[in-house]
Protein backbone atom coordinates (compact mmCIF):
# COMPACT_ATOMS: atom_id res chain seq x y z
CA UNK A 1 0.00 0.00 0.00
CA UNK A 2 1.01 3.68 -0.83
CA UNK A 3 2.74 5.21 1.95
CA UNK A 4 2.95 2.21 4.16
CA UNK A 5 6.56 2.18 6.39
CA UNK A 6 8.96 0.08 5.40
CA UNK A 7 9.19 -2.60 8.10
CA UNK A 8 12.47 -4.82 8.84
CA UNK A 9 11.51 -8.38 9.84
CA UNK A 10 10.78 -8.63 13.71
CA UNK A 11 13.74 -9.31 15.83
CA UNK A 12 11.99 -12.07 18.25
CA UNK A 13 10.46 -15.41 17.86
CA UNK A 14 6.87 -15.22 19.49
CA UNK A 15 6.89 -16.82 22.64
CA UNK A 16 4.09 -19.37 23.63
CA UNK A 17 3.41 -21.57 26.13
CA UNK A 18 5.91 -24.52 25.69
CA UNK A 19 8.57 -21.51 25.01
CA UNK A 20 8.28 -19.80 28.57
CA UNK A 21 10.50 -21.89 31.10
CA UNK A 22 8.49 -22.47 34.00
CA UNK A 23 11.81 -21.17 36.29
CA UNK A 24 14.98 -19.21 35.38
CA UNK A 25 13.04 -17.33 32.81
CA UNK A 26 15.63 -14.22 33.01
CA UNK A 27 18.02 -17.00 31.66
CA UNK A 28 15.48 -17.18 28.36
CA UNK A 29 15.80 -15.54 24.71
CA UNK A 30 13.53 -15.05 22.05
CA UNK A 31 16.17 -12.47 20.36
CA UNK A 32 16.79 -14.27 16.41
CA UNK A 33 19.97 -12.75 15.81
CA UNK A 34 21.30 -15.11 19.24
CA UNK A 35 19.11 -18.21 18.47
CA UNK A 36 20.95 -17.98 15.01
CA UNK A 37 24.81 -18.12 16.40
CA UNK A 38 23.79 -20.93 19.11
CA UNK A 39 22.33 -22.62 16.38
CA UNK A 40 25.25 -21.95 13.32
CA UNK A 41 28.03 -22.71 16.31
CA UNK A 42 27.10 -26.25 16.29
CA UNK A 43 26.26 -29.30 13.97
CA UNK A 44 25.01 -32.12 16.04
CA UNK A 45 21.04 -31.95 17.32
CA UNK A 46 18.85 -33.98 19.59
CA UNK A 47 16.12 -34.57 18.01
CA UNK A 48 13.16 -35.85 20.04
CA UNK A 49 9.74 -37.40 18.62
CA UNK A 50 6.85 -39.62 19.64
CA UNK A 51 6.33 -43.25 18.80
CA UNK A 52 3.75 -45.39 20.01
CA UNK A 53 3.24 -42.80 22.50
CA UNK A 54 6.90 -42.69 24.14
CA UNK A 55 9.26 -40.18 23.67
CA UNK A 56 12.58 -41.07 21.57
CA UNK A 57 15.78 -38.48 21.30
CA UNK A 58 18.01 -39.06 18.69
CA UNK A 59 21.08 -37.53 17.81
CA UNK A 60 21.92 -36.05 14.19
CA UNK A 61 23.41 -33.84 12.27
CA UNK A 62 21.53 -30.65 11.40
CA UNK A 63 21.92 -27.32 9.26
CA UNK A 64 20.12 -24.12 9.21
CA UNK A 65 18.75 -22.12 6.26
CA UNK A 66 17.39 -18.51 7.16
CA UNK A 67 14.35 -19.61 9.03
CA UNK A 68 14.61 -23.65 8.60
CA UNK A 69 16.61 -26.19 10.07
CA UNK A 70 16.75 -29.34 7.69
CA UNK A 71 18.09 -33.02 9.17
CA UNK A 72 18.91 -36.06 6.74
CA UNK A 73 19.49 -38.97 7.38
CA UNK A 74 18.76 -42.72 5.05
CA UNK A 75 15.23 -43.09 3.80
CA UNK A 76 15.23 -46.15 6.26
CA UNK A 77 15.82 -44.21 9.52
CA UNK A 78 12.75 -44.25 12.32
CA UNK A 79 11.72 -40.15 12.58
CA UNK A 80 12.48 -39.58 8.85
CA UNK A 81 10.38 -42.53 7.49
CA UNK A 82 7.91 -41.25 10.00
CA UNK A 83 8.21 -37.69 8.67
CA UNK A 84 7.20 -39.04 5.42
CA UNK A 85 4.09 -41.07 6.15
CA UNK A 86 3.09 -38.74 8.93
CA UNK A 87 -0.06 -36.02 7.35
CA UNK A 88 0.79 -33.12 7.38
CA UNK A 89 4.18 -34.28 9.53
CA UNK A 90 5.71 -35.29 12.28
CA UNK A 91 5.94 -33.64 15.66
CA UNK A 92 9.52 -32.54 16.82
CA UNK A 93 11.38 -30.62 19.28
CA UNK A 94 15.18 -30.32 17.88
CA UNK A 95 17.66 -29.09 20.47
CA UNK A 96 20.93 -27.84 20.74
CA UNK A 97 22.95 -27.37 23.71
CA UNK A 98 26.67 -25.82 23.98
CA UNK A 99 28.32 -26.27 26.76
CA UNK A 100 30.83 -23.73 27.74
CA UNK A 101 32.24 -23.52 31.55
CA UNK A 102 31.44 -25.55 34.84
CA UNK A 103 30.60 -23.47 37.41
CA UNK A 104 32.12 -24.65 40.81
CA UNK A 105 30.18 -22.51 43.60
CA UNK A 106 31.39 -23.26 47.43
CA UNK A 107 28.26 -24.90 48.15
CA UNK A 108 27.00 -27.91 46.26
CA UNK A 109 23.74 -26.21 45.48
CA UNK A 110 25.30 -23.25 43.45
CA UNK A 111 27.21 -25.48 41.32
CA UNK A 112 26.03 -25.16 37.95
CA UNK A 113 27.21 -25.03 34.26
CA UNK A 114 27.40 -22.30 31.69
CA UNK A 115 25.96 -23.51 28.71
CA UNK A 116 23.74 -21.98 25.62
CA UNK A 117 20.35 -23.87 24.28
CA UNK A 118 18.09 -23.45 21.71
CA UNK A 119 14.84 -25.31 21.75
CA UNK A 120 12.96 -25.32 18.23
CA UNK A 121 9.31 -27.25 18.55
CA UNK A 122 7.30 -27.75 15.44
CA UNK A 123 6.31 -30.12 12.74
CA UNK A 124 9.09 -31.41 10.38
CA UNK A 125 7.99 -32.11 6.63
CA UNK A 126 9.47 -34.33 4.66
CA UNK A 127 11.21 -32.76 1.24
CA UNK A 128 11.10 -34.44 -1.65
CA UNK A 129 11.89 -31.54 -4.50
CA UNK A 130 15.42 -32.52 -5.88
CA UNK A 131 16.60 -28.84 -5.99
CA UNK A 132 15.80 -28.38 -2.13
CA UNK A 133 17.17 -31.77 -1.52
CA UNK A 134 20.53 -31.27 -3.31
CA UNK A 135 20.85 -27.73 -1.80
CA UNK A 136 20.20 -28.92 1.97
CA UNK A 137 23.00 -31.27 1.72
CA UNK A 138 25.52 -28.85 0.12
CA UNK A 139 24.39 -26.56 3.51
CA UNK A 140 24.77 -29.86 5.68
CA UNK A 141 28.40 -30.32 4.70
CA UNK A 142 29.26 -26.57 4.85
CA UNK A 143 27.38 -26.17 8.12
CA UNK A 144 29.82 -28.67 9.91
CA UNK A 145 32.76 -27.62 7.47
CA UNK A 146 32.60 -23.92 5.68
CA UNK A 147 33.77 -24.66 2.05
CA UNK A 148 33.66 -28.34 2.06
CA UNK A 149 31.09 -28.97 0.18
CA UNK A 150 32.39 -27.62 -3.50
CA UNK A 151 35.50 -29.60 -2.51
CA UNK A 152 33.71 -33.02 -2.74
CA UNK A 153 31.69 -35.33 -5.21
CA UNK A 154 28.39 -34.12 -5.14
CA UNK A 155 25.83 -36.81 -4.35
CA UNK A 156 24.63 -38.73 -7.30
CA UNK A 157 20.86 -39.73 -8.09
CA UNK A 158 21.22 -43.07 -6.44
CA UNK A 159 22.85 -41.50 -3.41
CA UNK A 160 20.33 -38.65 -3.53
CA UNK A 161 17.62 -41.12 -3.34
CA UNK A 162 18.99 -42.99 -0.40
CA UNK A 163 18.36 -39.55 1.25
CA UNK A 164 16.03 -38.46 3.52
CA UNK A 165 15.81 -34.76 4.09
CA UNK A 166 13.17 -33.22 7.03
CA UNK A 167 12.36 -29.39 7.21
CA UNK A 168 11.47 -27.66 10.30
CA UNK A 169 10.56 -23.95 10.39
CA UNK A 170 11.59 -21.55 13.03
CA UNK A 171 8.43 -20.32 14.64
CA UNK A 172 8.08 -21.68 18.04
CA UNK A 173 11.57 -21.43 19.58
CA UNK A 174 13.68 -20.02 22.37
CA UNK A 175 16.81 -20.08 23.73
CA UNK A 176 18.29 -20.27 27.18
CA UNK A 177 21.38 -19.70 28.86
CA UNK A 178 23.76 -19.19 31.72
CA UNK A 179 26.54 -17.39 31.66
CA UNK A 180 28.99 -15.44 34.31
CA UNK A 181 30.47 -16.71 37.13
CA UNK A 182 29.92 -17.92 40.63
CA UNK A 183 26.38 -17.30 42.55
CA UNK A 184 27.16 -18.26 46.10
CA UNK A 185 25.53 -17.34 48.85
CA UNK A 186 26.98 -14.16 51.38
CA UNK A 187 27.03 -16.45 54.37
CA UNK A 188 29.20 -19.24 52.20
CA UNK A 189 31.82 -16.65 50.82
CA UNK A 190 34.12 -17.08 53.66
CA UNK A 191 33.97 -21.08 53.46
CA UNK A 192 37.38 -22.30 52.48
CA UNK A 193 36.33 -24.35 49.85
CA UNK A 194 37.90 -23.44 46.17
CA UNK A 195 35.37 -21.66 44.04
CA UNK A 196 35.17 -20.46 40.33
CA UNK A 197 34.90 -21.19 36.69
CA UNK A 198 36.54 -24.07 34.29
CA UNK A 199 35.67 -22.88 30.45
CA UNK A 200 35.53 -25.76 28.57
CA UNK A 201 38.11 -25.95 25.60
CA UNK A 202 37.03 -26.62 22.08
CA UNK A 203 38.35 -26.73 18.80
CA UNK A 204 39.94 -29.34 16.79
CA UNK A 205 43.11 -31.15 16.33
CA UNK A 206 45.20 -31.93 13.64
CA UNK A 207 43.39 -33.41 10.86
CA UNK A 208 44.72 -37.28 9.52
CA UNK A 209 45.11 -37.86 5.78
CA UNK A 210 43.49 -40.85 4.49
CA UNK A 211 45.61 -43.21 3.08
CA UNK A 212 45.65 -42.93 -1.00
CA UNK A 213 45.08 -39.63 -1.41
CA UNK A 214 44.95 -38.75 -5.08
CA UNK A 215 49.09 -37.59 -5.89
CA UNK A 216 49.20 -33.93 -5.19
CA UNK A 217 46.33 -33.54 -2.71
CA UNK A 218 47.30 -31.36 -0.53
CA UNK A 219 45.16 -29.91 3.08
CA UNK A 220 43.18 -27.34 2.08
CA UNK A 221 42.79 -23.80 2.95
CA UNK A 222 39.49 -24.73 4.55
CA UNK A 223 40.95 -26.99 6.92
CA UNK A 224 44.24 -24.84 7.88
CA UNK A 225 42.06 -22.81 10.54
CA UNK A 226 41.54 -26.91 12.13
CA UNK B 1 19.81 -73.61 45.41
CA UNK B 2 22.22 -76.26 46.26
CA UNK B 3 24.76 -76.99 43.75
CA UNK B 4 23.29 -74.03 41.51
CA UNK B 5 26.34 -72.90 39.78
CA UNK B 6 27.33 -69.43 40.65
CA UNK B 7 26.14 -66.94 37.86
CA UNK B 8 27.64 -63.63 36.83
CA UNK B 9 25.60 -60.75 35.97
CA UNK B 10 24.79 -60.56 32.30
CA UNK B 11 27.10 -58.28 30.48
CA UNK B 12 24.82 -56.84 27.65
CA UNK B 13 21.21 -55.10 27.93
CA UNK B 14 18.52 -57.36 26.44
CA UNK B 15 17.19 -55.85 23.41
CA UNK B 16 13.91 -54.49 22.75
CA UNK B 17 11.90 -53.17 19.63
CA UNK B 18 12.81 -49.29 20.37
CA UNK B 19 16.64 -50.38 21.06
CA UNK B 20 17.71 -52.10 17.74
CA UNK B 21 18.00 -49.76 15.13
CA UNK B 22 16.20 -50.04 11.56
CA UNK B 23 19.45 -49.03 10.02
CA UNK B 24 23.13 -49.73 10.74
CA UNK B 25 22.44 -52.12 13.05
CA UNK B 26 26.40 -52.84 12.88
CA UNK B 27 26.85 -49.42 15.00
CA UNK B 28 25.02 -50.84 17.89
CA UNK B 29 25.66 -52.17 21.09
CA UNK B 30 24.53 -53.46 24.25
CA UNK B 31 27.73 -54.24 26.26
CA UNK B 32 27.61 -52.60 29.62
CA UNK B 33 30.89 -51.79 29.90
CA UNK B 34 30.52 -49.45 26.78
CA UNK B 35 27.18 -47.91 27.91
CA UNK B 36 28.65 -47.25 31.34
CA UNK B 37 31.99 -45.78 30.00
CA UNK B 38 29.86 -43.35 27.61
CA UNK B 39 27.42 -42.29 30.20
CA UNK B 40 30.17 -41.36 32.61
CA UNK B 41 32.22 -39.91 30.46
CA UNK B 42 29.74 -36.83 30.06
CA UNK B 43 27.21 -35.14 32.16
CA UNK B 44 24.87 -33.31 30.01
CA UNK B 45 22.55 -35.70 28.66
CA UNK B 46 19.24 -35.06 26.52
CA UNK B 47 16.08 -35.73 27.92
CA UNK B 48 12.93 -36.49 25.98
CA UNK B 49 9.23 -36.44 27.25
CA UNK B 50 5.62 -36.20 25.98
CA UNK B 51 3.51 -33.02 27.21
CA UNK B 52 0.19 -32.90 25.68
CA UNK B 53 0.96 -35.19 23.02
CA UNK B 54 3.99 -33.17 21.77
CA UNK B 55 7.71 -34.17 22.75
CA UNK B 56 9.94 -31.68 24.60
CA UNK B 57 14.16 -32.22 24.60
CA UNK B 58 15.87 -30.62 27.02
CA UNK B 59 19.58 -30.45 28.54
CA UNK B 60 20.13 -31.26 32.12
CA UNK B 61 22.70 -33.36 33.85
CA UNK B 62 22.84 -36.19 35.18
CA UNK B 63 24.98 -38.92 36.99
CA UNK B 64 25.21 -42.87 36.94
CA UNK B 65 25.17 -44.92 40.00
CA UNK B 66 25.43 -48.64 39.33
CA UNK B 67 22.30 -49.44 36.90
CA UNK B 68 20.56 -46.33 37.94
CA UNK B 69 20.83 -43.14 36.12
CA UNK B 70 19.60 -39.58 38.17
CA UNK B 71 18.79 -36.19 37.05
CA UNK B 72 17.83 -33.10 39.48
CA UNK B 73 17.03 -29.49 39.44
CA UNK B 74 14.24 -27.18 40.40
CA UNK B 75 11.18 -28.62 41.69
CA UNK B 76 9.15 -26.08 39.44
CA UNK B 77 11.23 -27.63 36.36
CA UNK B 78 8.69 -28.84 33.91
CA UNK B 79 9.59 -32.46 33.26
CA UNK B 80 10.41 -32.58 37.04
CA UNK B 81 7.18 -31.53 38.23
CA UNK B 82 5.58 -33.75 36.22
CA UNK B 83 7.47 -36.98 37.01
CA UNK B 84 6.27 -35.93 40.48
CA UNK B 85 2.66 -36.37 39.27
CA UNK B 86 2.56 -39.04 37.14
CA UNK B 87 1.36 -42.14 38.49
CA UNK B 88 3.58 -44.34 38.03
CA UNK B 89 6.22 -42.29 36.33
CA UNK B 90 6.68 -40.31 33.64
CA UNK B 91 8.28 -42.37 29.79
CA UNK B 92 11.16 -40.57 28.75
CA UNK B 93 14.04 -40.66 26.58
CA UNK B 94 17.77 -39.58 27.78
CA UNK B 95 20.01 -39.41 25.09
CA UNK B 96 24.18 -38.64 25.77
CA UNK B 97 26.10 -37.92 23.06
CA UNK B 98 30.25 -37.64 22.20
CA UNK B 99 30.97 -36.56 19.05
CA UNK B 100 34.89 -37.51 18.33
CA UNK B 101 35.75 -36.64 14.85
CA UNK B 102 34.75 -34.92 11.33
CA UNK B 103 35.03 -37.74 8.48
CA UNK B 104 35.52 -35.73 5.74
CA UNK B 105 35.31 -38.17 2.46
CA UNK B 106 35.68 -37.66 -1.08
CA UNK B 107 31.81 -37.67 -2.07
CA UNK B 108 29.76 -35.53 0.14
CA UNK B 109 27.78 -38.75 0.52
CA UNK B 110 30.20 -40.17 3.11
CA UNK B 111 30.83 -37.14 4.64
CA UNK B 112 29.95 -38.35 8.68
CA UNK B 113 31.32 -37.86 12.33
CA UNK B 114 32.42 -40.38 14.84
CA UNK B 115 30.52 -40.39 18.04
CA UNK B 116 29.42 -42.18 20.57
CA UNK B 117 25.85 -42.57 21.84
CA UNK B 118 23.63 -43.63 24.58
CA UNK B 119 19.82 -44.18 24.37
CA UNK B 120 17.73 -44.80 27.57
CA UNK B 121 13.78 -45.57 27.31
CA UNK B 122 12.12 -45.72 30.22
CA UNK B 123 9.88 -44.11 32.91
CA UNK B 124 11.25 -41.89 34.95
CA UNK B 125 10.18 -42.15 38.83
CA UNK B 126 10.70 -39.04 41.54
CA UNK B 127 12.97 -39.69 44.27
CA UNK B 128 11.72 -39.04 47.53
CA UNK B 129 14.25 -40.13 49.80
CA UNK B 130 15.86 -37.85 51.64
CA UNK B 131 19.20 -39.94 51.99
CA UNK B 132 18.92 -41.15 48.42
CA UNK B 133 18.35 -37.51 47.29
CA UNK B 134 21.38 -36.63 49.40
CA UNK B 135 23.33 -39.99 47.81
CA UNK B 136 22.43 -38.64 44.05
CA UNK B 137 23.42 -34.77 44.82
CA UNK B 138 26.74 -35.81 45.57
CA UNK B 139 26.85 -38.30 42.93
CA UNK B 140 25.77 -35.70 40.33
CA UNK B 141 28.48 -33.02 41.61
CA UNK B 142 31.11 -35.94 41.59
CA UNK B 143 30.07 -36.67 38.22
CA UNK B 144 31.22 -33.46 36.92
CA UNK B 145 34.29 -33.19 38.91
CA UNK B 146 35.18 -36.58 40.79
CA UNK B 147 36.14 -35.05 44.14
CA UNK B 148 34.68 -32.36 44.45
CA UNK B 149 31.34 -33.11 46.56
CA UNK B 150 33.48 -33.62 49.44
CA UNK B 151 35.06 -30.08 49.01
CA UNK B 152 31.86 -28.18 49.13
CA UNK B 153 29.21 -27.02 51.55
CA UNK B 154 26.21 -30.04 51.57
CA UNK B 155 22.77 -28.86 50.96
CA UNK B 156 20.50 -27.43 53.67
CA UNK B 157 17.20 -28.57 54.35
CA UNK B 158 15.87 -25.77 52.30
CA UNK B 159 17.90 -26.76 49.82
CA UNK B 160 16.92 -30.04 49.30
CA UNK B 161 13.79 -29.20 49.04
CA UNK B 162 13.91 -27.11 46.62
CA UNK B 163 15.41 -29.72 44.43
CA UNK B 164 13.83 -32.70 42.77
CA UNK B 165 15.59 -36.07 41.78
CA UNK B 166 14.40 -38.62 39.18
CA UNK B 167 15.46 -41.86 38.99
CA UNK B 168 15.48 -43.46 35.53
CA UNK B 169 16.83 -47.52 35.69
CA UNK B 170 18.88 -48.84 32.74
CA UNK B 171 17.01 -51.52 31.34
CA UNK B 172 16.16 -50.64 27.79
CA UNK B 173 19.91 -48.94 26.48
CA UNK B 174 21.46 -49.28 23.55
CA UNK B 175 24.66 -47.66 22.51
CA UNK B 176 25.75 -46.74 19.08
CA UNK B 177 28.72 -45.35 17.92
CA UNK B 178 30.83 -44.50 14.40
CA UNK B 179 34.42 -45.32 14.48
CA UNK B 180 37.32 -45.69 12.01
CA UNK B 181 37.88 -43.37 9.06
CA UNK B 182 37.04 -42.75 5.47
CA UNK B 183 34.90 -44.56 4.16
CA UNK B 184 34.32 -43.82 0.22
CA UNK B 185 33.22 -45.64 -2.63
CA UNK B 186 36.35 -47.42 -4.67
CA UNK B 187 35.54 -45.67 -7.72
CA UNK B 188 35.92 -42.00 -5.62
CA UNK B 189 39.39 -42.68 -4.56
CA UNK B 190 40.97 -41.54 -7.61
CA UNK B 191 39.26 -37.63 -7.24
CA UNK B 192 41.53 -34.72 -5.82
CA UNK B 193 39.63 -33.97 -3.16
CA UNK B 194 41.12 -34.05 0.59
CA UNK B 195 39.60 -36.75 3.01
CA UNK B 196 40.55 -37.84 6.26
CA UNK B 197 39.65 -37.12 9.84
CA UNK B 198 39.61 -33.87 12.17
CA UNK B 199 39.19 -35.56 15.48
CA UNK B 200 37.72 -33.09 18.22
CA UNK B 201 39.96 -31.81 20.65
CA UNK B 202 38.91 -31.80 24.05
CA UNK B 203 38.88 -30.77 27.63
CA UNK B 204 39.59 -27.89 29.80
CA UNK B 205 41.24 -24.30 29.93
CA UNK B 206 42.74 -22.78 32.78
CA UNK B 207 40.10 -22.74 35.72
CA UNK B 208 39.58 -18.90 36.87
CA UNK B 209 39.09 -18.63 40.74
CA UNK B 210 36.37 -16.26 41.99
CA UNK B 211 36.65 -13.41 43.62
CA UNK B 212 36.82 -13.25 47.38
CA UNK B 213 38.23 -17.06 47.88
CA UNK B 214 39.02 -17.29 51.37
CA UNK B 215 42.20 -16.43 52.55
CA UNK B 216 44.88 -19.50 51.63
CA UNK B 217 42.42 -21.15 49.75
CA UNK B 218 44.36 -22.90 46.82
CA UNK B 219 43.52 -24.54 43.65
CA UNK B 220 42.73 -28.62 44.54
CA UNK B 221 44.50 -31.51 43.38
CA UNK B 222 41.37 -32.91 41.86
CA UNK B 223 41.17 -29.96 39.43
CA UNK B 224 44.55 -30.02 38.91
CA UNK B 225 44.10 -32.14 35.83
CA UNK B 226 42.02 -29.29 34.34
Amino acid sequence: MQGTPQTTPPAAYATTDRTVPTRSPDRASYDKDLVHAILDEGYVCHLGFVRDGAPVVLPTLYARVGERLYVHGSTGSRPLRMTGQADPGLPVCLTVTHVDALILARSAFHHSINYRSVVVHGVAHDVTDPEEKRMVLDALVDHVVPGRAADSRPANRKELAATAVIRLDLNEVSAKLRTGGVNDEPEDLALPHWAGVVPLRKGYDTPVADAGLAPGTELPDYLAMF
